[in-house]
């Protein structure tokens, strides 16, 4: 599955698809592109505006300052035109594409990040069984010929990706006899799905809007995607540290025990979750505390404070009978239930009042810092039917693509917002124009090689992954699992079911919290990423393809060739070629987890420029494929003229960073610089200016830091600079 | 998978749904339901009129005349009405139920013929990942409380079975903590999935025709809907006997040595399957012969004939550019192609002219006997898009439902009636009231449990199914298989890519002779069982639940106890227990195959009333479980009182039967007939009264014959009569 780039597709960038197809018979042409920005342009197709759109309930409206500062880009589709049909109640789109282009993205798609050549239901599910269905199943591409489609309707999407020859189509692949006798041998080989030169769409729905992104490169497009759905979200400093999930039955006397062992095992510890028997019901639940558990709720939540430790919640949105909102949100909640519970619709805001208010006297007055938003995906047997009906009018199809962003968004929107308190949170589904939401997705699967693809792939839609841990068959999985965590955006031990401790493999403890101080210690250079994000849209862990274009994936023909009499039918198909077991976190370090059957040894492909490990500032390539063995520490790399500021030591909780001084890196030979971010930490009071952000260079061997902003501080002075490799 | 029945539903039948509830709010009660028939009512929601109705591509009319004569039986929905609502572009419908009633069908499903609480979606597609899609999703159930319902639209359905409580229910189970503290115990178990009183289905239609049936028994409906849908098809006599496919490379001297091989083994041949290489091209395809390999099609063909073997031709519809149809037939195509191939309309009679024309002066004319149509299936990245638009009007999602049916239906109709000849054929996807087609399905999958799951699931929706065998690896499997596959409407070797013979495991042959000389020699037996599928609506293969009703299944709720801390996801949900793994052959053979993990010894459970040994007439016991660990022949058992014509020696070809005298059989103790059905074995002139019924009966041990209707014999004189275990 994980196989090395062969060769790469030539790619020109910024890109007119040189198509000269007119369009198809039957369909419309589409020629009333509005331009919202540079690189951005937007078309609606039928009565747009009855359905419900992703960007309308995006956590912030569209960045324009930033956008507006950004270079002009080629619009993309110069040849045959984008066209639109509306025929028995569906809306189809054709986005033109050529037959080799790559085409990347539609979310969190945990198979493997290209998708072209593929049909894939975009719907919200639980990942199972792949085809499209997922957490967070965002309608945006990104073509290798350098431009993005975002499909701003919530609806469930059928995408045709290069499937599906039109027979008017004047550059399809001829047909090749299947089964030629020895005297009329065939031209070449047959084909089990000859590649179309076009995306095509459809969705139930009364219409559609198209918007298009283009941009210098496969990274600024996807910035640009991000910046129009409100830039990236900015996670409080606790939330970048350790995150710990107790099981499901704790009381806070067993709570408060599992705290104190994380620090008698000087292990970090930021977060800790509660799960469900927190609450007195649960599936469907209430919300409200489980007092034999936890008969002071107040005093518990201050008393971790006070320890520096946030709680973060478990929840579904699905509400008891017994729980006192009942009453007021029954007649505001959709026609079916799932777990018998009654399900708000969070269209409605006198719904979200109702949820806010409890939320804000019950969890925020007394200290609850954010929430686990379980369930909100699937399966199609818990969820409510697509004929559900809900008093807003909403559809039940839109509001299962929405009902985890709408649950983001009142959280964020109608809680932590008007508190002027930020929260880092999770959610078991997301969708379109989901950047500026606090909130990291996880997974039940737990197949350590797809949790690593999903760092890449949520990097592609403005979406957040965590590859949480929760138990390991070996010590060396439950390293290599702690390793990858730590580099995501939330590092986190998940033990609800499995009651695990970081400590729970003694012979691999030392590794394990080598690793998690590693991430204290990067806390500056993390912190600074995510304003990146939230500032320029810049993902802050990326797929390999936006960092290095030439790392985009082939496609080979397989073989029609039988060669299994078992599985005859098994013939046929491609073979996709793709790097997806390895990203970039922030801008500057690669890392290639270990993992599954590449558990003590693997290879890395460096993309094009000098390459340097991240622990002894070493040489180690420069656009090749290396081996690495040394699964005591998660393989790092790090780019020629890297700049990376790091605490000057490990520390236990992120309230410990205001006192550490900072060591600042450098890498290679050219020179480099960072420009670290801080701000106070905790509130919005950032999007009013009030950060800092200094300037940390480096030129010749010597580092100079440069105030460029003054504000707030998290960390200490520099101590130190050091060159690495020196 | 396969799990002994523990204890049974009480069954009450005919039934009247004691259910109170009022409709739900929202909801449109459906008042106005039109008797067709005794025991058959339909309603209208909506405009159907403009969507495609199964019923209307039948092979043949509802045969009012027999379904006139049987008795009338209560309408079903007497609580509770059902309802509907058209909403958002879906049509919904609410068919109330019970929480504990056993729902059965939607087709070839071959994981379970149990449907209770699932949601599925009922798309034609591969077998590959249930859910409802497969081969033949007939959207037609029975319940374990006595009725039937027909969805009679061709359109992708989804059915809630018994899934998602509507919060407006009066009879919804309470809620249950899913985390009790210990302080507060749950009330009982927490269920993953809390059962709900109704089938709700929705599909994107402008209307649905509802077809409610009734009757006596669980096989009275089905044999109600089977006659509805213009009764079961009649295989010419040759159809029942051995199938041989042989690779697709074959030229026609390879054939012919292939079918030498087969009288020198001594192995029955009637069929001989030829593969895609005769057709000039295949995928797409000419229908045109291949020269290289049959350069005198005719010749060969008569070769054959005149050896009593008929020959079958693999076709998909798809046309390739050097089809000399190929022009006729492109403005009568769809939008899209399927592997460069256009795809004619076949709701167009203009398209189907073409199409009969040449299959007629091409294959017909020189005495092809049937085809195997592939490729009508799926999967998504195959077939066309739902987008796809075709000339006729007809829905791209509506021409999926029904292109195996349509091509059925214009090779039966069309081709083979008006020249007064029945064809015998295989086809890859089938849907609703298909029981006049003759075409048996068959798939890639190659799961031998589940193989034999669908001769019962194909049971109870008017379709039939034949587990072909390919290959094995080992001599018991393909013992075991052949064993199979004797018990269907089609005991088929498929070697088109293996290239397998009966006789290629030779510690083996000598049973897998004695299996297949069985079949010849039940000819008398199973020609009259499809006499009776054709004639009274009687499935030739029937699921136990149609035997004994005592046998439909139960569902046990599974515990929400975490039992594995790597997967803590999967608690809770149920467990099925039926008995899929053993069927009626006929009216009076319990037939219970080797398989699997089963294929030295197996249980099998025995229906209420005495059973026989088929091979010697013991009795092997009454309504209880026996082990049987005989695997060299395939465990047959015998109701009491059964009388069993065979031919008295066994025939390599069904052109030997009309030469054989008939041994006639009695099991047990009980006097009991059986109505001998014979006619020409190969024109409809059955359907004008050509043919004979000559009543066997056995009383006090003597056997008696009784000539009912007079008209042609296919079969000899009774020679011997035969109590059996006397």
């Amino acid at each position: 599955m994980k196989r090395l780039l062969v060769s790469a597709i030539s790619l020109t960038m910024p890109t007119i698809a040189a198509i000269s197809n007119p369009t198809p018979a039957g369909m419309n042409p589409i020629d009333a592109w509005e331009k919202l920005a540079p690189g951005v342009w937007r078309t609606k197709i039928g009565h747009s505006e009855k359905e419900l759109s992703y960007t309308s309930l995006a956590a912030r409206p569209p960045r324009f300052e930033a956008l507006n500062a950004l270079p002009e880009a080629p619009f993309p589709f110069q040849g045959e035109p984008v066209s639109s049909l509306q025929n028995d109640g569906l809306v189809l789109v054709r986005i033109p594409c050529e037959e080799d282009e790559s085409i990347y993205g539609f979310g969190l798609q945990l198979d493997g990040i290209n998708k072209s050549r593929r049909v894939l239901d975009l719907n919200v599910d639980h990942w199972s069984r792949g085809g499209g269905r997922t957490h967070a199943p965002v309608p945006f591409y990104i073509s290798s010929k350098g431009y993005g489609v975002f499909f701003n309707t919530a609806r469930f999407i059928k995408v045709h990706a290069q499937v599906g020859n039109r027979k008017d189509s004047s550059n399809n692949p001829a047909p090749v006899d299947r089964n030629p006798p020895p005297q009329e041998p065939a031209a070449g080989p047959w084909m089990a799905q000859p590649p179309a030169n076009a995306i095509e769409a459809n969705l139930r729905a009364q219409g559609l809007e198209v918007i298009v992104f283009s941009g210098e490169n496969l990274q600024d497009i996807v910035s640009r995607y991000n910046l129009f759905c409100g830039g990236g979200a900015m996670p409080p400093l606790w939330g970048l540290g350790f995150w710990h999930r107790v099981p499901a039955s704790f009381d806070a006397a067993e709570s408060t025990k599992e705290v104190e062992e994380f620090a008698k095992h000087d292990m970090p510890l930021d977060v800790l979750g509660l799960e469900p028997g927190w609450m007195t019901r649960s599936y469907p639940c209430t919300f409200e505390w489980q007092k034999h558990r936890f008969p002071d709720p107040a005093g518990f939540t201050q008393a971790m404070l006070n320890r520096g430790v946030r709680l973060n919640l478990w929840e579904n949105p699905y509400i008891s009978p017994d729980a006192k909102i009942h009453k007021a949100l029954e007649p505001l909640s959709g026609s079916h239930m799932v777990w018998l519970g009654i399900v708000p619709d969070l269209v409605l805001p006198e719904a979200r009042q109702i949820l806010t208010d409890q939320h804000r006297e019950d969890h925020l007055a007394i200290g609850v810092s954010g929430y686990k938003i379980d369930e909100v995906d699937g399966y199609d047997h818990w969820l409510w039917p697509e004929h559900a009906v809900f008093p807003s009018g909403t559809s039940a199809e839109s509001m299962r693509q929405t009902y985890g962003l709408l649950w983001q968004q009142m959280l964020q929107n109608d809680l932590y917002r008007p508190a002027n308190t930020r929260t880092w949170s999770l959610v078991r589904s997301s969708n379109g124009a989901a950047a500026g939401m606090p909130f990291t997705l996880y997974s039940d699967s737990y197949d350590h090689a797809e949790y690593i693809t999903g760092l890449s792939a949520a990097s592609l839609g403005g979406i957040l992954w965590t590859p949480e841990v929760r138990s390991a068959e070996t010590p060396a999985e439950w390293l290599s699992r702690l390793q990858t965590v730590c580099f995501s955006p939330v590092a986190m031990l998940n033990a609800w079911a499995s009651a695990t401790k970081p400590w729970d493999f003694p012979e691999v403890t030392d590794q394990v919290r080598e690793v998690i101080h590693l991430r204290m210690r990067l806390l500056p250079y993390l912190y600074t990423t995510f304003a990146d994000y939230n500032r320029k849209g810049i993902p802050p862990i990326r797929a390999m393809i936006l960092e290095d274009e030439s790392m985009i994936s082939t496609i080979e023909e397989k073989s029609a060739e039988l060669d299994d009499v078992n599985n005859p039918y098994a013939d046929g198909g491609m073979l996709i070629l793709e790097q997806n077991d390895q990203f970039m976190f922030g801008p500057s370090i690669l890392v290639a987890p270990y993992y599954g059957s590449h558990s003590k040894k693997r290879s890395v492909r460096l993309p094009k420029g000098d390459w340097f490990d991240f622990y002894t500032g070493e040489f180690v390539g420069n656009g090749t494929t290396i081996e690495v063995s040394s699964p005591e520490r998660t393989p790092l790399f790090v780019k020629d003229g890297a700049v990376i500021p790091l605490l000057s030591k490990a520390i236990n909780n992120t309230r410990e960073a205001k006192d550490q001084t900072l060591e600042v890196r450098h890498y290679g030979k050219a020179p480099g610089s960072f420009e670290l971010y801080e701000d106070d930490g905790l509130t919005f009071d950032h999007e009013n200016g009030a950060f800092s952000l200094r300037n940390l260079a480096f030129e010749d061997g010597k580092g100079t830091e440069t105030e460029i902003n003054k504000g707030p501080r998290l960390f200490g002075e520099v101590a130190n600079w050091i060159s690495m490799g020196k």
